[in-house]
C-alpha cells in the first residue's frame, strides 16, 4: 500500500531503510545451494503431491526429531509455503462462515486466506503494554460461539514478537479440548526464540492427536522465503486424508524449492545458532533503541524478527507515508509498516507500526536515528 | 486411484509401461537448466506477488508476441502453475453456488479445483464418436441458467485432444458475449497441435478485453511440470486487480521455477518443432494401432498428447484394475487411465480410458501389443 510511496522517494535518489518486511538479509545454509547445484534433470517431473518422500523423510528424522516433535511420513503433507498449508487447514477444518479465534494483532494475510476459504476470523484482543500476553481463559472462551471450530496461534507471532510459553500453550490445549476445537500453530518462527526455555510445539501437546495441526516454512528457518516450500503437520488420519485430496488437484508442490529444502535440513547446528546471536543483538539494540525515543514504547518480543511498537502520533498509517513522501535526514528516510491491519477490532493499533529488526546493527543505528528525528518534525510541523 | 496397484506390480517385478499419466519424457529446454545453474542466490527472497518483471516481460515480449497475442506487462500474472491460476479464476469470477460450463470430457482436478472455489462445474457433452467436436450454440445454451458465470475451456484438450479452431472459438466467444459470460480458456497444451492451420487463442478475440482470461503454464511446454510455473492473464484490469489481491496473500509464486521459466521462454524455436515432429509420430502411431485392436475406437486427435478410446469392456476402472493385478505379457503390463471421471454425466465414458502416448514408439509398440492381447484374455475369461 505504502509501496508506491516508497517506490518513488527511491527513485528520486533518496535511500530507504526497510524496517517494514519480514524478508531478512541472512545466508541461506550452504547446503541448499549445494543441494540444488548437484540437482541435475533432462525433464523436471512432478513430484509426489505430498511432497517428495527424502524431503518428508529428512523433515521426521532430521529435524522434527531433533526439536522433540514425534511424527511419521505419513503425518507430514509438503505445500507450497506456509500459504498454501493454511489454506488447506482453513478449507478442511471448517464450512463456509464458520469461525477461527486469533490473538491480536495477527499475520494480516490470515484475513484473505480465511475470507478466500469462506472462514471468518474473530480477533481476540492482546494488549501492547501486556506485552501482548495470552489473554485468560476465560476471555478467550468468550469469544467462543457454535460456529467456532479453531483457535489458530502463531507461535512466535509476527508481527507482535510474542512467544508462548509450556504453560501458555498447555492452557489453550485445555481450551480446544474442552470445546472440541482445532488448534492451528502457524510456527514458522520457531527457530527464532530468544529464552533461554525450550521452545514447546503444539504438536508436543499429548492426547491431541486429532485436534493439532502445525502450518511449518522452509522461509525464515532457512532463508529461502523464494523456495515457497511448507508443510502441513498433523496426526489427524481423516483430515490428512481430506488435505490430501485437495493437494492432488494441484499436482505438487515446487520441486526446485523442495530439493533446495532437503539441503537445508542437513545444515549443521550452528547455522541456526549464528542466526540466533545475530537476531538477538539486533533485537537488543532496537528495542533499547525505541523506547529511548520520547513517546515511543515498545515491549521486548521473546521471538520472531519483529516488534509493535506505539509512536506518538494519532495516525501511524499517516506517519509512515509522509516518512516516504515529505521526510528525509541527509537524503535518507525509513520505511514501517502501519500496525493497524494487524488488527482485528477496529479502531486498534492507529498509532503502532511493526518493526522488522532484519537489518545489520550499524543499518538499524542511523534507521532508528532517522525514525527519531522524524517524530520530533512531524510533531512540531 | 490405481496407483497402489501399479506399485504392487512393480514390487513383484512387473515392468509398468505408464500411458495413465501427463508427464512427458521430452527435455526442458538447455536454456532453463543454464538459467538455473546460472542463478547464484545468498539468501533466496521473494519475488514480486506478480513474479517476477523479468519473466513478465519476457513472455508478452518474446513468447505471446511470437505467436501473435497482444498484452502487457499488466496483464500478466505468474502464479504456481495453471492450477492456482485456475483456483484465482474461480475465486475472483463467482459467487458460491454459481455454475461454469465445460465440455466433457474435461479435467477432472477441474472438479475439486471448483468445489474448493464453490463453483459448479456442468457438464457439456461432446461425443468421442464425433470427435469430440463442439456442440451447436443451441447446445450449448441450453444449459445457461442465471448462475452460468463463465465458459471454461481446455484448448488443446486434457483428456481428449480435441483442438478448437478459430471458428469454433468464434462461436464460444459469441456465447459468451449473448450472455456476459467469462470466456477461462486453459491452453496449457497451444504447443502441442499438429495441423497446419495457426492456433487460434482465445486472447486473439477482439471487443473480448472483459471477459477472456488465459490459463497458461510452463509445464508441458518446456518439460518443467515440477517447477509450478503458470500463469493468469486478462485485460480486464478489475478482475486482475481482485485477483493481485489473491497473489500478495500468498506472498509470491515459486522463485526457482520462474528462473528456469526465464530461461525456458529463450529456447530456440526448433525446441518446439522437434517436440512437435516427436508427438505426431507417436499419435500417428497410437491412434492406427488403437485402431487395429479388435472392438477399439479411437478418434484421431489434433492435439495435447492424449487421446480417449473406447474399449470392448463394459467397466474401463475394472479393466484397468485387472491389467496391473492380473494380467503380465512377459512379465509386463500396461496402466491406463479409466475416462469416466472426466465425465461430469453419470453414466458417461464407463468403456472408455484415456491413453497418453508420452513414450518412444519402440515402447508404444510394446504397450498396444500388451493392450490387444489383454483385452482378448479379458473377454475369453
Amino acid at each position: 500500500m505504502l509501496t508506491p510511496f516508497a517506490d518513488k522517494a527511491k527513485a528520486d535518489g533518496v535511500k530507504v531503510y526497510h524496517l517494514n518486511i519480514g524478508a531478512p538479509d541472512i545466508k541461506s545454509p550452504d547446503s541448499a545451494l549445494e543441494a540444488l547445484a548437484g540437482f541435475k534433470f533432462d525433464h523436471l517431473a512432478y513430484s509426489n503431491s505430498a511432497g517428495m518422500i527424502e524431503l518428508r523423510t529428512a523433515l521426521c528424522t532430521k529435524y522434527y526429531s531433533s526439536v522433540g516433535i514425534n511424527v511419521g511420513v505419513d503425518d507430514v503433507l509438503i505445500t507450497t509455503a506456509g500459504s498454501e498449508a493454511l489454506s488447506f487447514v482453513f478449507h478442511a477444518a471448517t464450512d463456509p462462515g464458520d469461525e477461527v479465534l486469533v490473538m491480536e494483532p495477527y499475520y494480516c494475510n490470515y484475513n484473505t486466506l480465511a475470507k478466500m476459504n469462506g472462514v471468518k476470523v474473530v480477533a481476540v484482543h492482546t494488549d501492547i503494554r501486556k506485552g501482548f500476553a495470552l489473554p485468560s481463559a476465560a476471555e478467550i472462551e468468550a469469544h467462543i460461539t457454535p460456529r467456532t471450530k479453531a483457535i489458530l496461534i502463531c507461535n512466535p507471532s509476527n508481527p507482535s514478537g510474542v512467544l508462548y510459553s509450556k504453560s501458555d500453550i498447555l492452557s489453550i490445549a485445555d481450551i480446544c479440548r474442552a470445546h472440541d476445537l482445532f488448534l492451528i500453530s502457524d510456527e514458522a518462527y520457531r527457530e527464532f526464540c530468544y529464552t533461554e526455555e525450550p521452545y514447546f510445539s503444539a504438536l508436543q501437546l499429548e492426547g491431541m492427536d486429532d485436534n493439532v495441526i502445525l502450518i511449518d516454512s522452509a522461509s525464515k528457518r532457512y532463508n529461502l522465503c523464494g523456495a515457497r516450500i511448507g508443510a502441513l503437520v498433523s496426526r489427524n488420519k481423516d483430515l490428512m486424508a481430506l488435505i490430501t485430496k485437495f493437494a492432488q488437484a494441484r499436482l505438487c508442490p515446487p520441486v526446485l524449492g523442495q530439493v533446495a529444502a532437503i539441503g537445508a535440513i542437513n545444515c549443521p547446528p550452528d547455522y541456526f545458532r549464528a542466526t540466533r546471536e545475530e537476531y538477538i543483538a539486533r533485537r537488543n539494540y532496537t528495542i533499547d533503541r525505541l523506547n529511548r525515543i520520547p513517546g515511543v514504547f515498545s515491549p521486548k518480543p521473546d521471538g520472531a524478527f519483529y516488534t509493535v511498537a506505539e509512536l506518538p502520533v494519532d495516525d501511524a498509517t499517516a506517519f509512515c507515508k509522509w516518512l516516504l513522501t515529505d521526510f528525509r535526514l541527509d537524503g535518507e528516510t525509513v520505511m514501517l509498516t502501519p500496525a493497524e491491519p494487524f488488527y482485528g477490532t477496529p479502531g486498534m493499533g492507529r498509532n503502532q507500526v511493526r518493526v522488522a529488526y532484519v537489518l545489520e546493527v550499524h543499518a538499524l543505528e542511523r534507521a532508528l536515528n532517522i525514525l527519531e528525528k522524524a517524530l520530533l518534525t512531524y510533531n512540531e510541523r
